[in-house]
């Protein structure tokens, strides 16, 4: 029965399965709907309106509310995690994250992954793995793609160390590379609608924003969110896969509470066009009150009428005070459970 | 920091910052979908036919299934949060509601509320606020109405007390002022279909009805509830904003549950068009398992075909003997959450 | 009070009020959108490709992503419980159950039961009651039907014995008996895609598999999936309805966990189309983590180009060793939580 077993499911891969070149096509194409944006607010506090909003989208030349940029993320991600992380030991970093189409409902999206490096650990018994994941939509368009990198253990420790590749990756994307969606004008943008006044010249390099408002999570939030995204990994969802009877909730459940909670101090950073890097600083669990923070990093202008790009750090944290980052030693301060580096477009 | 912190995120209006006749444009326009709808069937035990199946709907003269008339207050309430009650010490009371269109999928509704009413408290802290509030669709038709006071912090103490101004407000909406959505027909209404056989002819003025079944709700489906209507109240969502660390369920999502509930007795009281009054009794925590009964207040005859109205009094409990609602001292009893006055319309 | 409670409220059927030949209409149809989709995947760890994606499904020759068989069945059952179990002690077995035709976004269902089986248990306290459950669209098409027999109270102790009537069923539907949806067609199946390369013809009667991952249950999960399918049972809402408090999990909630945990190893099972049998072994309680584990039965051609069927045991457990289904006296063994025999289609 073992040997069936083992013959059937999916033990994922571990780190001599990966060499630089493969392309790995994921599994599970998604069809998404008005479901899903509907799921989306119910699990988040969103209210960008672009969003929120088939009308408030056409009036800045869309054709309709797109899905939540980060809801796109979390279905291409979701998918890449039975062939890339699965037996990973850490979620080492993201960069070279850009939105290239809006994704609509009736819009079905499949995933595939790139291998772009490997350097196996010195202690011989795990490497990292570079990978850059692309999401497509229907028509194999691109619709987004980014670059991860995860630590994931070697099975056949005998296993010869494969020649080591690091990629080059920018360390934040060129304003001039962002993607702005074909249309977007933010000419007759409505402030009111959107909730706050503050337009990109608003906005002061340097500036940090306390996002006041907290939501503490339940286990059956982040395991409805993490399920929706088709995102397997078992420790999201099974009690007894951690010593301590806990559930470790998907990293990409705070990232989305956290830019949700920033809508407040920034309900006109729209669209989110680039990701530039980002930490899981610490792990987070079920009873937690998640708070954010931001700081301008960055501005740009665009060409698109009356949109201006704006980089910003998003910060989330189980408490503490805002805008502690790191501490004397440069590690992270215990209370920081995400450092997020990221564009957004904003009307000017 | 703190600077600019203020600069960019909503403290909310303080009392003194209400002017009658002001009228506030409230932002996150929102367009449903059949997502919502779904959402409100797993939130709640809502079982009326005609929000549950289009083909019902239609046998009733309808172009499809509404969004529960219920979804669509919810949404229009949760716009007005940022700027009627995040300084709310208390949810007064609500009067003169309407619901003057139905809406459907695919519909983008935004919320106003002009200021009708101010009085300052002897105390000089606070004072209470009357706002009447519209829900508007698209094409900018007033899908549904209704008036609410709270009571709300002042900011500044040595504000002047405003002119007292306390609106009108009839304590019952004349049975002629409802407004029958256009078509309805229930000439042909499918009793078998909608549940039960009890015709509005079959109700008498002062009848009451226990609904029997009880829902333990929990801290996840209050909250997800509660986002989906995008309401931002902390109390709902922070389980550190209040001493005993509980978070207080939205008084919305109890009507909800009640009026779900319901179903069982009056399950062909079909569509809500008229809130006459309401009292958040008592909070509701997690972990109370919801109970409600209902009076028969009142009797109407309408115009359209089939449709007779009748006025309910919804009560919803933690527990205790149904039909008991105050005290010798005239103080709702403890166990007593809500108490709703409402005008529905039913099958002759 | 008492009276016209008694006389609104629905009291539900008891063993003295089934007569063999009844059909008993039952109440609340319901039209299904891509919001039961996205919440199913939401609620389930689902992920059989052609219910994710409508392009996968157009692949296969069908005109979308039907809704999950199970989500159909769930919407189906919850609509009898308020005329067939409301009073039932014990939900005693199921056969005969045929999936006819898919349901798409849009459709309508509503169910009927005929009463074919009755029979008085010695105690003269209760009896067992067998029905035949038709599910059907807005087009009077029946979409599924099964056949269920459940324990139910006799109210009145003197009512008469009914004659027993024993209805014949099928132990297994056979293969010939099953209904492949017109125009589906796995010439062109995308194995990628789908997630598995396991072919029809790569599994062997008697082989299992055990399907390695868990899942934790919380209550609000199973209470927002109950209330999906309006299934009204108190047992699974209320905490005060059972002596310990705790809230008994509706046994389709274990059927769709293990269904969608069953993915691993069975990714190919795409279609559910017979239901031969099925035991809730033990409750299943919040908290839990359920595992699942297969046997494949047996297997049959279909004449369906590439289609072949594959008759499944799926067994769910909160534990303990996999493939071990009874113990020596022949009872379920405690961590069995359900033993679910069907039939399901796979590409050859």
């Amino acid at each position: 029965m073992a040997k069936t077993t083992a013959a059937k499911t999916n033990p994922g891969r571990f780190f001599e399965d990966y060499k630089v070149g493969d392309v790995i096509a994921h599994a599970v194409p998604r069809t998404v709907s008005g479901g899903e944006r509907a799921l989306y607010h119910a699990l988040y506090p969103a209210r960008h309106a672009l969003y929120s909003s088939d009308e408030f989208a056409r009036g800045c030349g869309l054709p309709a509310a797109p899905l939540d940029d980060l809801a796109a993320f979390h279905i291409v991600f979701g998918k890449t995690v039975p062939d890339i992380s699965l037996n990973a030991v850490a979620n080492l970093g993201y960069a070279e994250g850009r939105w290239l189409l809006p994704v609509y409902e009736g819009d079905t999206l499949r995933s595939e992954s790139e291998v772009i490096g490997v350097k196996q650990n010195s202690n011989g018994k795990s490497g990292v793995v570079y990978v850059r994941t692309r999401g497509l939509n229907q028509n194999d368009d691109v619709v987004m793609e980014y670059v991860r990198w995860v630590m994931v253990r070697k099975k056949d420790l005998d296993a010869p160390a494969p020649e080591t590749v690091i990629p080059e990756l920018s360390k934040v994307i060129p304003a001039s590379d962002l993607k702005i969606p074909g249309g977007l004008d933010f000419s007759d943008y409505d402030f009111t609608l959107a909730g706050e006044a503050h337009r990109w010249g608003d906005y002061e390099v340097g500036e940090t924003i306390d996002h006041v408002d907290g939501v503490t999570v339940e286990e059956a939030e982040h395991m409805l969110a993490t399920r929706l995204w088709q995102n397997t990994a078992k420790v999201h969802f099974d009690a007894t896969a951690r010593p301590d009877g806990t559930r470790l909730i998907y990293g990409g459940h705070v990232i989305s509470m956290a830019r949700a909670l920033s809508f407040n101090g920034l309900a006109n950073a729209q669209m989110i066009v680039g990701l530039n890097g980002g930490a899981h600083a610490n792990p987070c669990l079920s009873g937690t009150t998640i708070r954010a923070w931001s700081e301008v990093l960055d501005k740009a202008d665009t060409e698109a009428p009356g949109v201006g790009a704006i980089r910003l750090r998003l910060v989330a944290t189980s408490g503490g005070a805002p805008f502690a980052l790191k501490g004397e030693d440069g590690k992270y301060l215990p209370e920081v459970l995400l450092d997020l580096d990221y564009w957004a477009l904003m009307p000017k």
